[in-house]
């Protein structure tokens, strides 16, 4: 680093890497490679599409062909790809970035990836002299392009300070859960644990509020700010509702969620804890993907409980359907 | 009612209808009678059980030996009774109080019962010449007597300007859900849902942190102000966290929410609405209250998915227990 600004190389640009790219490219020298570019993923950073593609620069980034060229010179590599799979396919796969990093250089994972992973990851990474840094983040695409994160990190000293120049520009809050590689991850799974469970409640509200004929606006209205009320209640409720007029705009895939459903109950399992909830839950994002609404924004999954075309007044009418009597 | 002060019965004792008796006792005459009291119940409120018991009156507040007694110059008979049969009972029942009310008096049920139980009480008071306002209400003891209460009514604008005077002497919000009876009990019953859903996803949250060795006072903490935040988080884990210490206080009863969740699964059910998170909920509570948890605090539901003798760090030390390998 020798007084010279970080270099940051970004391995990744989904949802979450592309914002995250361009916020660091403000004030560092960015360079970027994706290992699964998806031009379907959401350009809301401003990133164009066809650049990466391409393999054109944009303004303060620099497009590498493979994640070795793009970590060849960088200080900081930071991960934002889906999975573990994609973790290790980044880091040690063919021209992956860990055999041209330089020693002492420092690996930042940000995507969800469970603990276990995390921990053979940064194992991995020390046979080289490779350090590592366990920084899954929340937050959705818009707060990474602002900055504006929750990153949650499992890391020593050491590589925490080698990471900071990073974490400071993307995270609003950096909360240290402990010094080991995973413990950033167990936290993060808590919070989707919460997240998950949350969103799938907000759908069976709606969905009950629309069998029996109440509006579904009004309900979320007068329980967002009670004892019923939820930041995915407020959040994801009136995104619910969208999903029954014409198409939501996908702000967060509900394919996220069977991913990080299934770290969360893997985690569980393994610890002797037993989930009921968030194994439903689990289950209902299962059933989503099966319906096709994997790439959907993930507050569609209201509709497997309560199709669109079907409401109170519909069924009421319809003389098949086993409707109790109506009060007299 | 003819320019003289609204004269209120209230029957029922417990944990909600102390406290909104002496809330009502502050402004108007206040008959009592609890068809089932419970002296275990608590005494938030300072209504001293012994004066129940002993039929004796405390400051502002008559004591009646029956319902139809306490209901024969009431006004509004308020009725804060457990459940559906109770309310029955009360009502209808060997010296109930609708025989004995005055043809044009209203009868306001603050009690969570379903839909279907509000409609057909309705209709047998109507019979009787008597009104009847839906009204279940959200807030907990403390708030019942501050008259800070969410209000839920269904009821039609004459039997509302009837209950008026006593629903804005006990709720600062009085959200009218709709014009029929059971409108109010349906919008409860979608609060329920979400705070029955709430409690137990933070249960299971407390206990992955105990099971991965996560501080579960710095998860809640971490958590609560994110995208993972609930109401319920913030307000039942620190209790959770109590609930392994000294006995914490029992705020909210945990079979509350085995009534309740079974209002919930049964409603949807007749709107054949799947949600598989409330069943899951439902089961919760119902194994709490089949391990003797059921007068106790609802936030105890959590030493069923991690018992009080256990964390982590035993786990690990119990070479009986199939744990994870730790990170090398």
């Amino acid at each position: 680093m020798t007084g010279n600004a970080v270099r940051v190389a970004v391995l990744g640009l989904g949802a979450m890497g592309r914002p995250m790219a361009r916020r660091l490219a403000r004030d560092l020298p960015v360079t970027v490679f994706d290992p699964a570019f998806d031009p379907g993923s959401g350009s809301a950073a401003g990133f164009d599409p066809a650049d990466v593609t391409a393999g054109r620069d944009v303004p303060g980034i620099t497009v590498a062909a493979t994640a070795a060229e793009a970590a060849t010179c960088a200080d900081v590599v930071l991960v934002a790809v889906r999975d573990s799979e994609q973790v290790h396919g980044a880091l040690f796969g063919e021209q992956g970035a860990a055999a041209a990093m330089r020693p002492g250089a420092v690996v930042v994972l940000t995507s969800t990836v469970g603990p276990d992973a995390a921990r053979a990851t940064a194992a991995r990474l020390a046979e080289s002299d490779l350090a590592f840094v366990d920084a899954p983040v929340s937050g959705g695409p818009a707060r990474a392009g602002s900055g504006d994160l929750l990153i949650v990190v499992g890391a020593g000293e050491a590589e925490l300070a080698a990471a900071r120049p990073v974490l400071d520009r993307l995270g609003s809050t950096v909360t240290v859960v402990g010094p080991r590689p995973g413990d950033g991850q167990s936290l993060k799974a808590i919070n989707q644990l919460l997240a998950g469970v949350h969103i799938a409640a907000a759908a069976e509200a709606v969905a009950l509020a629309r069998g029996v004929g109440l509006d579904p606006a009004v309900v979320i209205d007068s329980l967002s700010k009670g004892a019923a009320g939820s930041f995915m209640l407020a959040d994801r409720g009136p995104r619910m509702i969208e999903a029954y007029g014409a198409g939501a705009q996908v702000r967060s895939r509900l394919d996220i969620f069977v991913k990080d459903m299934g770290i969360v109950t893997g985690i569980a399992k393994d610890a002797h804890v037993p989930l009921p909830l968030a194994a439903a839950a689990q289950q209902l994002y299962l059933l989503g993907e099966r319906a096709g609404l994997g790439a959907a924004d993930d507050s569609t999954v209201v509709t497997l409980l309560s199709p669109p075309h079907e409401s109170a007044q519909d069924s009421a009418h319809d003389s098949a359907r086993n409707s109790p009597a109506p009060p007299d």
